[in-house]
């Protein structure tokens, strides 16, 4: 199972770069690895999958790592695709499934590219990491920084989930607050990154968390028997995953494993998902850009939407654009709502982050823009456990024994 | 993929039991499902696992639920089971691997018992069930009832760790605190039985959740390719997971599954682990005693081995004894320093449940018990993430960009 990376290509200008060095950007934009997928196409068969282990490591043709004793792996196995037709009634779907993410270590997607950016890292020397993190980010690195013995600075908003600010020290990196959002503490790394020696694993900024994020896309296209869902929704603070997926989809189709109209070019359509607290990108996208403005003021339960400037906001509007999709925000008060009946209607934990994406579909049945009879993916992006602050509510307590009005419970 | 179940047989006096209607316990003591082994072994061979999904219903022969539409799902995928040689030469041991079940469902080893519990009383008519929890075991049977479409009671002590106790509303259980501990909510649900018709789910009261528990057993042995390790570490509350891992090496035995000198009869040795704050399994152990006294004032921050009185002690000794292993205890004090520890060292996070496994493997290494090469695997039972009072440890605010000292950090 060898690679068929070749180089590091510009997203912005289309320059190439060295893969077997460290890189960060070019000219300020992100960086994607290229495959020879010309020889791929000829050499691997989609059917030697079948003999491999159920995790993202399957895919190892498409990823970036060179040798396989390079691969720092907490067991990134394939998460469940979970069919949802409680919830699918509610909704007026007839096929709704949801991809959980929660089954990953530590609970979130975040891992797959930490899987993948920390295996890089190491191959190519890094011996201390640092990020800043919204959420679940800080914890994956954390965790896997310490698979491969690697240190890891962690920096995040003062207003972090409790359970991500604790994760990150859980792992032994070493966590600070900051007295600002998600950007000010990508400052923070760039501006230690001469003093302290460490490489920057800020999302886009290294080329390989998105080729992580990208086997969100290689596992479900697996999972659906090589075809791909109508309609996608994804629940979008830097948008990497939105970029794999569409990365994905694409290097499937050169590969020759898509089935039928996929095969064709047919695409499922993409709906970026943002709390209306903190939405550039839906922003950016009814106004016809291609960039998004910061966003002053960014404020939602939703850590992970948390994201007022994404690096990658052209990767992600040309992906929702050229689907035919559609980037849409929510009001921040219908998150928790959805939060507790998406959970309590399939058993599934549902993170705050996913719920801005079924009150996202709620509007788009209710408009029309999404048909009864479509074929819904929605991402489920991390544990609804790791949302202690959301979750709060008392339960009641219990009268002794002989006091109980059963009746009443 | 049919089920080989025949009947139940008590645990305490042999006595059968019809397996197509609803039953609790005989005798006050637990329930065992037997299969017709001598015709699965006659019929069904370990190669047909190929080709199925890699969850725990892969092993359907040896599983009760009659038809597999009665399957209740959140996807149980097979856990990884993780070397871990950095953590293993802090210990002085060469093959240290984990068994990770965080990676399950609602982020704990309890979705494999709630799993086929929820199944089973499905397929048998229940329509609300009710448990006792002393930690995770509530969250996974809410996420399962909701998944089955089942009224849900959840009782628990009143200080149970903030997570669990807040999962099972987000699932929309009915969820209430008690002022007392594991057992005491295992009253209230006795007493509530007739004015409430629920069905009550408490471990090994109901026979279906050790079936669950089992498919750690058979899942680990396929793992290494149908041998077993030499040492097995689990902690112990309840003891579902040690019984069902007992019972699920003699089934294997029995299907001619197992290799070589497992085929013989040669078992791994199980060391039952607890604190020192509430370790009645140990007592009964070192007592020399079949059933174990109720441990008064139980009191350990690994809520999950808060059970003061486990209705299957009786067997989780018989297992530890037949195996050759031992029921272990470890002062409070060492869990946390532990579970710091191990999760730092590899990048898993370790609960502190699974903490008190490796303090007490640290004694077995130091005394001689367990030799360096002894090929041993740890349980990790759950998330380290839901345990956020364990792990409450304020992060240093870092002061404005131009006045950080990168030196001091």
């Amino acid at each position: 199972m060898a690679s068929y990376a070749t180089w590091l290509e510009s997203s912005i200008d289309g320059t190439r770069l060295e893969l077997d060095r460290l890189q960060s950007m070019h000219a300020g934009r992100p960086l994607l690895v290229r495959y020879d997928l010309e020889r791929a196409r000829r050499e691997v068969r989609r059917e030697v999958l079948a003999g491999r282990e159920r995790d993202l490591w399957r895919y190892g043709e498409l990823l970036p790592v060179q040798r396989r004793e390079n691969i720092v792996s907490l067991g990134e196995q394939a998460t469940p695709l979970l069919a949802c037709p409680r919830l699918g009634a509610q909704l007026g779907l007839e096929h709704l499934t949801i991809k959980d993410e929660s089954h990953l270590p530590t609970g979130s997607f975040k891992s797959r590219g930490m899987a993948l950016a920390v295996s890089r890292a190491k191959e190519l020397g890094v011996t201390r990491l640092a990020l800043p993190t919204a959420g679940n980010a800080g914890g994956a690195a954390a965790a896997y920084a310490a698979r491969a013995g690697l240190e890891c600075y962690v920096f995040m908003p003062k207003d972090t989930p409790l359970v991500n600010r604790l994760e990150a020290g859980l792992h032994g990196a070493k966590a600070f607050l900051v007295d600002g959002l998600i950007d000010d503490c990508g400052k923070v790394v760039r501006e230690g990154a001469e003093a302290m020696g460490w490489f920057d694993l800020s999302t886009l900024k290294e080329p390989y968390r998105l080729e992580g994020k990208k086997t969100m896309g290689l596992e479900l296209c697996e999972q659906l028997d090589w075809t791909l869902p109508d309609v996608i929704l994804y629940p979008t603070g830097g948008g990497t995953g939105l970029v794999g997926m569409w990365k994905a989809f694409d290097e499937l189709a050169r590969l020759g494993w898509l089935e039928g109209e996929w095969a064709d070019g047919r695409r499922p359509r993409l709906f970026a998902c943002q709390s209306a607290g903190c939405a550039p990108i839906v922003r950016a996208f009814d106004a016809g850009e291609r960039h998004a403005l910061r966003f002053e003021n960014a404020a939602t339960v939703a850590s992970g939407l948390r994201v007022p400037a994404a690096v990658g906001d052209f990767l992600i509007l040309d992906a929702v654009r050229a689907s035919g999709g559609q980037a849409r925000a929510v009001a921040e008060e219908r998150l928790l709502p959805w939060m507790f009946r998406a959970s309590s209607a399939e058993g599934l934990g549902i993170c705050p982050e996913t719920a801005a994406c079924f009150a996202v579909l709620e509007d788009l049945v209710n408009e029309g823009v999404v048909s009864p009879e479509s074929r819904v993916v929605v991402w489920n992006t991390g544990a609804a456990q790791k949302y202690v602050e959301a979750l709060e509510a008392p339960l009641p307590e219990l009268p002794a024994l002989g006091d109980i009005d059963w009746a009443a419970l």
